[in-house]
């Protein structure tokens, strides 16, 4: 099969790949719909975390089931799929506390950007769709992925809620899938930080109430301009630099939440969570937990996450895919095999 | 009137100090009926915060009121109130959200440890019981005055709820007040962390499951033992030292949290957090929001705070209080004027 593979900084290739069979009785081999590129994979790309050898790349997919071994009992061959950025177990001590992410035997896949996957621990990753979507709702399922779930997660975690106020600091596909599941959960005041143009276009349509394109202290002055002069009650830090935390952290209000799904970069001010009475909350979101609200919603056509992707390309051009999103030209590819 | 001032490091005396009187029309002027110590009073005399100049000293108070300005409404001369460590205004952005120890025109007291008090802004600050409390009622409702709520807080902040399972660092007041707040918020299983065997009855007495007295591995191997092996859903901070925090953080099981109520030495393992979706939010009790309840709650003798008070002396002995925290030959003292 074909499949991308990064070979170091600025270096992602597409080539021919062993395919996938299933392993363990656990998993299922999927026939990949649609990947695509997301801003971690921006790392490696950017030569920010190491390439120490050829290394098979991606983690978002939707696809059809073609092989399941014996153990899996929830989906079948045929069955339209969509899965998390890592594979669950469903079953262990954390996914029972809905954290999958932290699953205690899950953990990443061989490369997603490909034409077919394999999937371990099918049963607690998967989930098929009631029929065969329409090719329209292909985006959509695509984002549940992971940038839908990993936005709902931070808007979950800063405790949303209706009628609550909300600042979303980060305009990538996160940040404004953050502003849709902000949207979704009820919040009144949704303030999305976007400097572009393109992306305030899409948080408005996914349901912001303000944009606010000033940065630092004008930035937060506005903010607080809108939230009865004190903050937010929940900021959704959607970055993950030290900057958009420092940010994240003074546009809310004393004893709001931060939900934080920006990789951290550098240190948390503490003691100005402490004195403020601001919690933060968030990390690697548990994809799987989430997805039967989520895919529900995608399939009742109520939210439409697919618009984040702003550039569709065919697998054979994963690499010009890397240079739009790493130029900015696109806020997500998606990637068809 | 008398009143404890403090010197310096280990130097607190009594001394006659001016009686307060109604300056604002929202002040009230109570007389003290039982006032104590705080942990954190002892920062100042172990010479770990600096005393620049000799200063009246205390926060914590129950008294009778004695006179109220013209605009106080809620409190009236003769009743017995109970009334937080910070006082506030009950009105502006912030305490409309409940954080009252974030109030926009907040503040501290000129020295609770004396025979009269001026309490600024009354109404947002003070709660009066139904009538005048039985003698053996005053230790729990002095206790409303910081530590219980600071316990409850700690519950609070870190998502409590019933069949939930605790860890409780420190043995302090405030973290046994947190497993007495664990126990009302229904949880199941309540691990306290305590290595001495009063404040181990105690703890078991507010309702303490399981008593753990190892710290380090070996105490969290043991906490993982009654946890699924994963950590606990909640753990309640109630330390403040590099040591705790740590110990709380690794306590806590994937998609914890972690409520914080020690003031915070040193930095948050920012990696670790975000990594195993790990949440803390916590600071400061904003112990007026929290007053209607618990007052109601030890007004029907269904919760006995004050029995973390393992000590009393008369004002006039407050240096004999003060040592007798320090060398923790008491838990906490009430101090009788």
């Amino acid at each position: 099969m074909r499949g991308a593979v990064i070979h170091g900084s600025g270096d992602v290739r597409i080539e021919d790949r062993p395919d996938p069979t299933v392993i363990e009785p656990t998993d299922a081999v999927i026939r990949t719909v649609a990947a695509c590129v997301c801003g971690s994979d921006l790392w490696r790309y950017r030569g920010i975390a190491d390439v120490p050898h050829p290394t098979p790349i991606g983690h978002e997919y939707v696809g059809v089931v073609e092989a399941v071994g014996d153990a899996v009992t929830t989906v079948s061959v045929g069955d339209f799929v969509v899965g998390g950025f890592l594979h669950s177990d469903g079953t262990c001590a954390v996914c029972r506390h809905g954290q999958h992410a932290n699953c205690q035997h899950g953990g990443g896949y061989d490369g997603c950007q490909a034409e077919r996957i394999r999937i371990p621990h099918a049963d607690g990753t998967l989930l098929a769709t009631p029929g065969q979507p329409d090719a329209d709702l292909v985006p959509s399922l695509l984002a549940l992925s992971d940038v839908m779930c990993t936005g709902w997660h931070a808007a979950v975690s800063a405790g949303v809620q209706a009628g609550s106020s909300v600042v979303v600091v980060g305009d990538g596909a996160v940040g404004l899938s953050g502003v849709l599941a902000a949207a979704q959960l009820g919040a009144t005041t949704i303030i999305a930080m976007s400097r572009h143009a393109d992306r305030q276009a899409i948080a408005r349509e996914f349901g912001a109430t303000h944009v606010v394109a000033e940065r630092g202290e004008e930035g937060l002055a506005q903010v607080r301009e809108l939230t009865d002069g004190i903050g937010a009650d929940c900021v959704l830090e959607c970055v993950g630099t030290e900057e958009a935390r420092a940010q994240a952290v003074a546009a809310a209000r004393p004893g709001g939440m931060i939900g934080l799904v920006g990789v951290p970069h550098g240190d948390l001010p503490t003691e100005e969570l402490f004195w403020a009475n601001k919690g933060i909350r968030g990390g690697v979101a548990p994809v799987r937990a989430y997805l039967p609200h989520l895919l529900d919603l995608v399939w009742r056509r109520e939210i439409d996450p697919g618009r984040v992707f702003d550039l569709t390309l065919p697998l054979e051009q994963v690499a010009e895919a890397y240079a739009a999103m790493d130029e900015r030209r696109a806020i997500k590819v998606l990637l068809q095999p």
